[in-house]
Order: C-alpha cells, then sequence, then structure tokens
C-alpha cells in the first residue's frame, strides 16, 4: 500500500497484565498519541448486519475498541480509489486509531447486537463530520 | 448519609442517543468534570465471585462504566466506618465518578466474567496507590 493514507489507520495491541483474578487490559494513555486531547468518549451499538456508513471527520482522531461482538470496519481513500478492511472483535484486544480525512464506515458482524468504545479529541459536531449515502461509495459489504 | 465523603461518588446516567441501526451511548465529555485531565484509559476484568479489594488513590479521579457482566462496588469511609455498595451491570448505561481518597473494592457478579471500564486523570502508578488486605477492612461480601 506504500504511501497511502489509509495506511494512517493504527491497529494497536493492547497491553494486558495479567491478574488471578482478572486481567487490567490498558487502552490508551495520552501520551500514546502526539497532539491529541480527551475530549469525549462514547459508545457506538450496531446491530447483526446493519452497516453505519459513510462518515468523514476533518479533524478528529477516533480511537476505537470493540468492547462486544465483532465489528467490520471499511477505511476508503478516494484519491486512490482504495479500501482497507480490518475486522476486530471483543476478544482482539486491540485498538484502532483512525485519523481524520478519511471515509469510514462499519458493520455489526455478531448476532447480538455490537459495541464500539471511541476515544475522541473533538466533541461531537455536525459541523466536523461530513456525511455521504452507504451507495454513494461501491462497496461489497 | 448527609455529608459522608461516600456521597462524592455520583452516579451518572449516560445519555443514549438512539437509532435504527444501533445507539450512541456518551460515556464523558471532559467538560462534565471540573479539573480532569484524561491520562489514561483502561479495562479491568474480574471473574464471577472474584474480590479486588481494598484501594485508595491519593490523587486519581476514576470514572466506571461495567461493559460487560454485572459488578458490585464496595466503597468505604474509614472516619465513618461506613460502607456504600453499588451494583452495576451492562444494562445499566451508568458511570460511576469516584474522586481520591476513598477506600474501594469490587466483586464480579455475572457468571462470565465482567468488564469495568476506567477513564482516569493519572497513569497508573504505585507511587499513588494505597492497598490493604481484603480482610483488613470487615466487609460481608
Amino acid at each position: 500500500m506504500g504511501k497511502s493514507i489509509l495506511n494512517k489507520v493504527k491497529i494497536n495491541s493492547l497491553k494486558i497484565i495479567r491478574s488471578p483474578n482478572g486481567n487490567v487490559i490498558r487502552i490508551l494513555r495520552k501520551q500514546d498519541l502526539k497532539n491529541w486531547n480527551f475530549k469525549e468518549a462514547y459508545f457506538s451499538t450496531i446491530k447483526f448486519n446493519k452497516i453505519k456508513a459513510w462518515k468523514f471527520h476533518l479533524k478528529m482522531t477516533l480511537n476505537l475498541v470493540v468492547t462486544k461482538g465483532k465489528v467490520k470496519f471499511v477505511f476508503y481513500s478516494k484519491n486512490e480509489d482504495r479500501f482497507r478492511v480490518i475486522e476486530i472483535g471483543e476478544k482482539k484486544n486491540i485498538r484502532l486509531s483512525v485519523p481524520p480525512r478519511i471515509w469510514f464506515g462499519f458493520e455489526g458482524m455478531s448476532k447480538k447486537e455490537s459495541t464500539i468504545l471511541n476515544l475522541t479529541n473533538f466533541q461531537h459536531s455536525s459541523r466536523e463530520i461530513l456525511r455521504c449515502k452507504k451507495n454513494n461509495i461501491k462497496f461489497n459489504w
């Protein structure tokens, strides 16, 4: 993929501190990201086979962890007309860091509803988001 | 409970933004807390009927959300020799904000392992935590 903007989506393994009564799993320290200040944390839930697409953040860097179920994330580079697909389940202990200015969508892949935790550096605002309809970017979900 | 320090543990209902494909649930905005700056996010897992107790943070304000299962939190005021018990399941959509200088412990209450999300304003450090053994504070778990 070389210099594709899609390479800026980073897959980070979460550090697990094991303990007999239950582990501790580190999601994110402020120092892990440059020029990132916490503004908001929220969950997005997604039902089985349902799709939320497409969104494009002008400023927000997302930090995504699947806390329940399994989710397929699709990232799209318009300039390259190229997709990147990353599927994550709750067992994977992975954080996706997604910089702004990348089109993305996601689909619920487990029969029970899936939940995504998002830690962001901008408060949710419709002025900061571009949207387009699912069919306006052709992807074979 | 009047002026008990235990009243400083705040129970906040999370705001739910409903949507047909899956809801959005707001956990925390920076502006919701005074003098609080994000430093670290982590999950703590706790097995069924297992107990992690007791801890006392000198500086850290905890923001706790149960993302899986059900957890009993117990807070203890040494000065008053008084307990406060708060049980939360993943369905409750509640955030506990716990200021520093309160002894606390927690127990896993669901047969599957439970998971707690914690958003904190200090990085984990043993120098910032006092600990005592479970039996040193008498509580009927």
